[in-house]
């Protein structure tokens, strides 16, 4: 599971002449939400797992926002950064993933809320942390359609090469393999 | 809200030169969801509410698809059909939308199941239903993210003109939106 998750992101795609930032900003290693329930363990160890992945992820995420930055302004001629509803909603999510890690982190570890308020916030927690996580698969599948346009108007490739079949049912199981995460998060 | 939803998707995108098919497809009216709870009247009758606005927004789903097909194909030249991953999700959004309209349908309705059946059917039509709602959100920010790109990549609008930031902060504020929608229905 993990790694379907650190690895899928930092595969390039199919594509003959791949102009993709790599790494790309990736908040995919978000399936860490799991750990919980599949890692065996103590509770303070599963606790120190879920925290630290998803703090790597945090830290490849923001990686990745700044290598796509310097890949757009180190290209002759540059490329402009920002542009895009996919960059947009990238950034949107980056920063909320930070903000929830923080929070978790602050409420959770330390220096701990008093055990109501930890209580109160947990639902809040599970909520925001999935939302995030199914927003960083939009944001994905919005990067992969985004790509697939430039080289496909670019006549790159053409519209039904088999780069672009296969990247179009990567992104269909992309979304089955989201609703199971959350499906399993949730029941 | 219900106006919201079933506007926002008959909004052209403000572009001088759209090309878009309208009325596109879009199961954005699902936010229907929320009748059973904002509707004042009995439970029979917000029931018949909640199936009867599902069952136009199928119907106006399946008139978009058709009508973005018939779009493509009267082009000239012909525009080819289904090559790209919003297309794709596109579908598959609505052709689960129709199945989850059936299951309803069969379950709560006519010829109804038993009572421990419903129970049990409860939790995964309401877990699908707003998994449906999401995924028909993201198909149609992919939407606004290729019709964008077209447009920036075929030089018509500029990457920073006013239509472009627009449209990503519509992206951005439909996000908010749907997350508010999961929120008010799972609270
Ligand atoms: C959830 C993970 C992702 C995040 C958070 C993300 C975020 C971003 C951001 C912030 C930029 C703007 C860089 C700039 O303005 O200089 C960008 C650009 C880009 N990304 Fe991603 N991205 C993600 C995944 C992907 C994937 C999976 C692909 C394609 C396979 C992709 C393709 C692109 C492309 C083609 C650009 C350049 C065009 C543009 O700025 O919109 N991204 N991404
Ligand atoms: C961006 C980072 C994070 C995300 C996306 C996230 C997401 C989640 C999700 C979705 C769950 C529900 C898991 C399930 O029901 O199986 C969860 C549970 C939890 N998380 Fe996080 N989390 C993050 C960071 C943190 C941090 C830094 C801490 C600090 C210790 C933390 C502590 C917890 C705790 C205590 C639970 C409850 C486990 C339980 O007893 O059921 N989280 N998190
Ligand atoms: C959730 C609602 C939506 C659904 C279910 C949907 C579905 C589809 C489908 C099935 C096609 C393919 C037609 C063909 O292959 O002949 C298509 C094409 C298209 N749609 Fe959408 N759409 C939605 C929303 C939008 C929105 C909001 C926009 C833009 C503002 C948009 C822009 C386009 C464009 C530019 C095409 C032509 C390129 C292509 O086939 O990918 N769509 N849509
Ligand atoms: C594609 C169509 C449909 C979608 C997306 C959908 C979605 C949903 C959602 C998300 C909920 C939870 C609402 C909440 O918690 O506030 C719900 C509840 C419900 N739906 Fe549907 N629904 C659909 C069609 C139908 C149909 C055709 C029926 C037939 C009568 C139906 C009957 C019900 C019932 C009985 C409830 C439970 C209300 C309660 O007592 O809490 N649904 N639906
Ligand atoms: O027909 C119905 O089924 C569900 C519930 O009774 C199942 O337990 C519900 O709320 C109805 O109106």
């Amino acid at each position: 599971m993990l790694f379907t998750c650190f690895v899928a992101p930092s595969l390039p795609l199919p594509s003959p002449s791949s102009t993709l930032p790599l790494p790309f900003p990736s908040p995919l290693p978000l399936p860490a939400i799991l750990v919980y329930r599949t890692l065996p363990g103590t509770k303070p160890f599963r606790k120190l797992a879920h925290l630290s992945i998803h703090g790597v992820a945090l830290i490849l995420a923001i990686v990745g926002v700044i290598s796509a930055f310097r890949f757009h302004d180190l290209s002759t001629p540059p490329i402009d950064n920002l542009y895009s509803l996919h960059s947009w909603l990238g950034i949107t999510t980056v920063v909320f993933f930070g903000l929830q890690w923080i929070a978790g982190f602050v409420s959770f570890w330390y220096p701990r809320l008093q055990t109501s308020l930890r209580a109160s916030y947990l639902p809040w927690h599970v909520f925001w942390g999935l939302t995030i996580f199914v927003f960083g698969v939009a944001t994905a599948l919005m990067g992969v359609l985004e790509k697939l346009t430039f080289l496909q108007t670019g006549s790159v490739i053409s519209r039904f090469s088999s780069e672009a079949m296969w990247a179009n049912t990567l992104g269909v199981l992309l979304v089955a393999f989201a609703i199971s995460v959350v499906a399993a998060a949730i029941c």
